[in-house]
């Protein structure tokens, strides 16, 4: 059975699901930092999916990082998948832009977490879903 | 036309080609950091890429993970595309392990290249030629 890691439970409000992947927005204003988790059981490393997941994964990355990049009318999309610290598998994808915090640099372990005010997390979470639903297979929030 | 942006030039070595990709390798013996560049000219984000390409590209980049992760007996394999610096679209696909001087965090920045010695380059290059040849549609250095 699929349960989300307790770090990534803690450090992430979840949004909703794509067919494949349950969609978190990252508790850090520092950017619009989205990741991806295949509601898929023991699953660590990319390869360890079947492979019709792993083509549905890459499909909703891609679709994901082509409409934040357009929503937020991003620098740079950041996508990638580590899992050094939590080893659950998750895709990262990140909007950034040349006057954020860690510009260049990547976002991991740059600048402390900063968390979003109520409002500001509400007007992101409504921001996402009126995106998401108008042209995805998205479903609201499951948890 | 399909040109190799000159910082990857500078600090990678050519393995050889897949069919979409260029594969490189980093020159920091810190880790077994491979880089994997599609042969498309002026593509900066993953979903620039034609559909096909996107594809193949997956293909290509969970393929290679996979074999390394067998080859270098990893703890981890990262996988990114970040292009903060280098805005050719390329894909990174690290061995980490967890005695690696960056462990846990990504290796960006972390510490400075190491560079491969002549003899340790032709041992890696070598390697990776046997392992990709035996399993791939993959063909030698075309620079």
């Amino acid at each position: 059975m699929f349960v989300l890691d307790p770090r990534l439970v803690q450090d992430t409000v979840a949004i909703g699901d794509f067919p494949l992947c349950r969609l978190l927005l990252s508790n850090d204003s520092n950017y619009p930092w989205f990741i991806l988790v295949p509601r898929r059981p023991d699953i660590i490393e990319l390869f360890q999916l079947e492979p019709a997941d792993q083509l549905q994964l890459w499909q909703e990355t891609n679709a994901l990082a082509q409409l934040l990049s357009q929503s937020f009318n991003a620098d740079k999309l950041n996508v990638g998948a580590l899992g050094n610290v939590v080893s659950q598998l998750h895709m990262h994808v990140i909007v950034r832009f040349r006057n954020d915090v860690a510009w260049p640099a990547p976002v991991w372990g740059k600048s402390p977490a900063k968390p979003y005010t109520g409002e500001e997390l509400s007007a992101i979470y409504t921001r996402m879903r009126e995106v998401l639903t108008s042209g995805f297979r998205f479903e609201g929030d499951q948890t």
